[in-house]
């Protein structure tokens, strides 16, 4: 069960995932003159980083946007990071929120949990309904379906108050709690998990309480706003949640001494330095 | 304006958009034997069908999962296939039901209005609200953005009653609305849309009402159970939305005399035939 190998991912390398939302001005100079292309640039440097990082990391998370942007030449260079991740024995969760009908979900599905573009976990959207979330059940294969996010937009329709009083985002957390509890793994979560922002300190406590046999996965860290407090407080007896950083991570390098003239290595070597540092803080928080 | 052109579209070619969700077994055999591969054999399908449909068809949708579902490969089928039905200045939906935060929406935006995918609509996913919108807004292009589907799955969250007795889909409808009051077009339209599924007869003529500003992208007619009457319920003075239809147009040489003698052009001939007859119960409807 997937769910099982991500628990014992975060247990021996910590709670920290690496977002590849890799665009091509987050590259050292020197490296974006010497590709031959801005895919192949991008390529070369998400494999840097992940030679510098599968070992102090719990995962990946690769967000398909920033190579869909690059027409069918970025979707190759996503295929070929996904590919390096899992070589690494490295788990990785493939950021596409899709959402669609049964039909299309199955569809989906077998694009995202095999091929060119195989994944470990996908994220997912639960606005039409459980019909467009079953369909990705798979043995060895997850996913988090986004719950309450970390963005400003999310006071629009996921905090919408019910008629009983619930939130929107509740409704949804209480579907995906129903699920787990069918498909329970041996450390006590669900195949399926949620995407909690760690943006919203005073609701991470009950949030946590009220789903204990999900797994998160928690974005809004750092350039959102949330801090290690924050995510701590949305994991569970140390475990229950990966905390995903993306720019503080594959950027760490800018903020270094002459960031003119960095390298690929340079800049791998820092975002391993700035991952231990947020593997440290949040494992402090917890002790 | 482009919800303008699909306006127009529809007042010279009728309602109906073509669903080219073109499954490899939807092909007749003899021309998948013939083609190199699969990715290979639904282009020259697609073309075909595009040859002898786009003068008697509002627009197409191309939902993008039966091409994901083939890998990279596919997604070049994707790509070729956009290209020649802009290439017969016909207009396309990029059935990709996207939603995420507004950085990641603006780098979606970029990949699906120029470059390899470029579309002229695409469809979105409101559930992170409208920052996930938003950065879609640009001059010549449009989306709809899903608000109550067709699948029975619409009931989990779509339907749920909010504190002031509306339902969910009505808060997402109520802020397009809003959205399309800041840029309407000449003919009465947003340039975003909604998708409206054509399922639940009893609701349409209040939607229609409740929502004149928007245009509709309506899924749900004939596998799913929808007729020309419960489509056209959902129209506006002869206008106002597109009805979809994907199987019952793509394979409706299978239902013809001696199926396994058929090759594209006799499924185009045949896909021509249906579309027709699909257009013209929907007009017979309105008069």
């Amino acid at each position: 069960m997937n769910m099982d190998k991500l628990y014992e991912s975060v247990k021996d390398k910590g709670h920290v995932c690496i977002g590849l939302d890799t665009a091509i001005d987050y590259l050292p100079s020197l490296e974006r003159k010497k590709a031959g292309s801005n895919s192949e640039a991008v390529l070369a440097f998400n494999m840097a980083l992940i030679d510098a990082t599968y070992d102090i990391c719990a995962c990946y998370k690769v967000q398909i946007a920033y190579y869909e942007e690059m027409g069918i030449a970025g979707l190759k260079t996503y295929s070929q990071t996904l590919k390096y991740i899992r070589e690494k024995r490295c788990l990785v969760i493939a950021d596409i929120k899709r959402g669609d009908i049964a039909d299309t979900a199955k569809r989906y599905a077998k694009a995202h949990f095999s091929g060119d573009f195989e994944s470990d976990f996908v994220t997912l959207s639960p606005y039409m309904g459980m019909d467009s979330i079953e369909p990705w059940l798979c043995e060895d294969k997850g996913a988090f379906i986004i719950m309450r996010t970390s963005n400003p937009g999310m006071r629009d329709f996921e905090y919408l108050e019910l008629f009983n009083g619930k939130k929107l985002y509740n409704a949804v957390g209480d579907k995906m709690a129903e699920l787990a509890d069918k498909n329970t793994g041996k450390h006590g979560y669900g195949s399926f998990g949620i995407v909690v922002g760690c943006t919203e300190r005073q609701e991470a406590a009950v949030i946590r309480q009220t789903y204990p046999n999900l797994f998160f996965l928690i974005p809004g860290y750092g350039a959102q706003g949330g801090g290690a407090k924050d995510a701590a407080l949305l994991l569970r007896n140390g475990n229950g949640g990966v905390v995903n950083a993306s720019r503080s991570i594959i950027t760490a390098w800018q903020k270094k001494d002459k960031p003119e003239n960095a390298d690929n290595l340079f800049a791998a070597e820092s975002a391993r330095q700035e991952t231990i540092k947020m593997r440290d803080e949040i494992m402090g928080e917890i002790l």
